[in-house]
């Protein structure tokens, strides 16, 4: 694979030094916090170019002419049940799912579980089975697993750690630092659902809605994708952080720039509204179920047609355009015509959203 | 593989109904109650051939020919650094040795990362050091991570979860269920090590000890094994439940019964001193550097011999043997000649242990 190291360092401002000190829950808010420390300790203690090339899955030759691609996820979502899903749902989906964004075909999954003294069996029982149903709505197995127990206050009723592994056809080349000038930016779907239903599940919202989280296994929907197109360069899950934080981890790690259509950015009202009232920016809220894809221009209409035809991909649209400049960057074009700088996520937004 | 689904129903009488609703310390031991969690949860649930094989890593064809070994562990051990490790080492050597125990070469490995608001940057920078050192040794790459943060009293300090992925020479059958009546059984070395350098650590021994935990990748050991005999058909790394618990699974799994010889297994004097003063038995004690081998009878020298060479097979000793009856025991003959049943462990013994 043609990868080089990405540059992490984004444009907000140095943190305060007490955040270099300790860890704080921005650290793990998907935004410029957490790549920071990812920088600072994994990337420079772990060095190896795999590992630094920061696409959703390692990928790397396991033998002649075989390439695996592999991922990994904590999931510590909070609370365990939500609209439309739970942590069981969510860790088998997004591992499957960042697997699938490098263009592999998921096949096996682990499972290692931390779960605190006193939680209740049949929570357990149905986290399990969760995970089963999703399993075989992706078509993939969990093989291995672990369970680990601490004390009553050492971990919040349960955790899951799944890692996914794909084959992958070393004919594929899709990966963050792939974009190119004139690249189509597609997403699947609404954005913004996930976090907003989490949010209602903890009674944070203050009003009620039928939000559901879209967590979903869109490894399917992908396999559609590529058998209709050759020229897909970018696939990513914009999960924590958002939207915005994995395009500007695009823009970077391909020294393009990205120009989003804001009046095209597909929204359910009730997102829209929580947002609003929130003080929320729905293009850094989470997303479980959808794929942001850059496509070669020619393609694109070819993809969005075949995304249409998957219910993860029916509300398929396209949000916006690769240029050369400005590199690194992603901007976003108002209805009026105007342009603005789009971030990363410079502290924490929602702690334990996924 | 030829590869049976195991009897999980140990001897030891019926839990207490209260086990069964809730979790207790109890379910993360290593013995029975884990065993009944494993049976009644993870394994009616996620039913699948590989995942009911019960080794300590699941085999699976990943494309024609192509065979690889997947194992995961999450990693709770308090405290974090301990005489002769820390989490970090103890993440990455387990992980590397239960994907070596089914005889596959261990290649690449996944870190998720569950992070206490309030760590100090200090100690995970350490770890993160310590891991890519145990990664040097055992010739692996950490290829992909992920590292969430929960609130202070979400957690304790910091928990890893790895997986690890080998290639596995398909005419390899190292597994479980693979003990024949003849086989020895060989130790790598002295027993109990880990657990009471971690209980040292916690200052919970009353008395300082010199002793360190044996926590180290077994990978390039096994190796040598493997190149001294192709009669090699079970390998296990006896870590929480001990060799008891670990030489238990293998009875039940071959359906043989298998004999301790008391006055050969070795054990360091400040680890039975350790034993005796706190009442535990070292045949439950978790071990995080050493192996069990059941060898056919006419290689179990020669197996020896190369693991002697070896820094992590030097103390190698002969422990026993399987024969036919009883079958799904293990016994231990006594320097007087008696013979008493050796049970897996029942209840909980020594928690966040590995």
């Amino acid at each position: 694979m043609d990868q080089k190291t990405p540059d992490l360092q984004g444009p907000v401002c140095a943190l305060p030094n007490k955040h270099k000190d300790k860890i704080v829950l921005g650290h793990g808010s998907g935004g410029k916090m957490m790549a920071d420390l990812i920088k600072d300790i994994f990337y420079a203690r772990l060095e190896n170019p795999t590992l630094l090339a920061g696409n959703d899955a390692g990928v790397v030759e396991l033998t002649d002419g075989i390439a695996i691609a592999v991922s990994t996820d904590a999931h510590v979502v909070s609370p365990l049940f939500f609209p439309g899903g739970d942590i069981g749902r969510l860790a088998v989906s997004g591992t499957v799912n960042d697997v699938a964004m490098v263009g592999a075909t998921p096949l096996y999954l682990s499972a290692s579980f931390i779960l605190e003294e006193g939680l209740e069996m049949e929570i357990l029982d149905k986290v399990v089975e969760s995970m089963q149903e999703a399993a075989d709505e992706a078509d993939v197995e969990i093989i291995c697993g672990d369970t680990k127990v601490v004390s009553r206050g050492e971990a919040d009723g349960l955790y899951i750690a799944t890692t996914g592994v794909g084959l992958l056809d070393p004919s594929i080349h899709i990966a963050g630092n792939q974009a190119k000038p004139g690249d189509q930016v597609i997403i699947s779907g609404t954005i913004g659902d996930h976090g907003i239903a989490v949010l209602e599940a903890r009674g944070e919202l203050g009003f009620h809605t039928e939000l559901r989280s879209d967590v979903a296994p869109l490894n399917h929907l992908i396999e559609e994708m590529l058998a209709a197109s050759k020229g897909i360069h970018v696939l990513r899950d914009p999960t924590r952080g958002g939207v915005a934080s994995a395009l500007n981890e695009i823009a970077r790690q391909s020294e393009v720039g990205i120009i989003l259509d804001e009046s095209a950015l597909p929204i359910k009202p009730e997102v829209a509204g929580a947002c609003e009232m929130l003080g929320f920016d729905p293009l850094y809220i989470a997303n479980e179920g959808k794929l942001l894809a850059l496509v070669c221009p020619e393609d694109a209409d070819r993809v969005m047609e075949a995304m249409r035809k998957s219910a993860y991909g029916k509300d398929a649209a396209l949000i916006g355009h690769v240029e050369d400049q400005p590199s690194g960057r992603l901007l976003m074009r108002t209805p009026l015509g105007s342009t603005r700088i789009v971030d990363v996520l410079a502290g924490e937004l929602l702690p334990r959203i996924c």
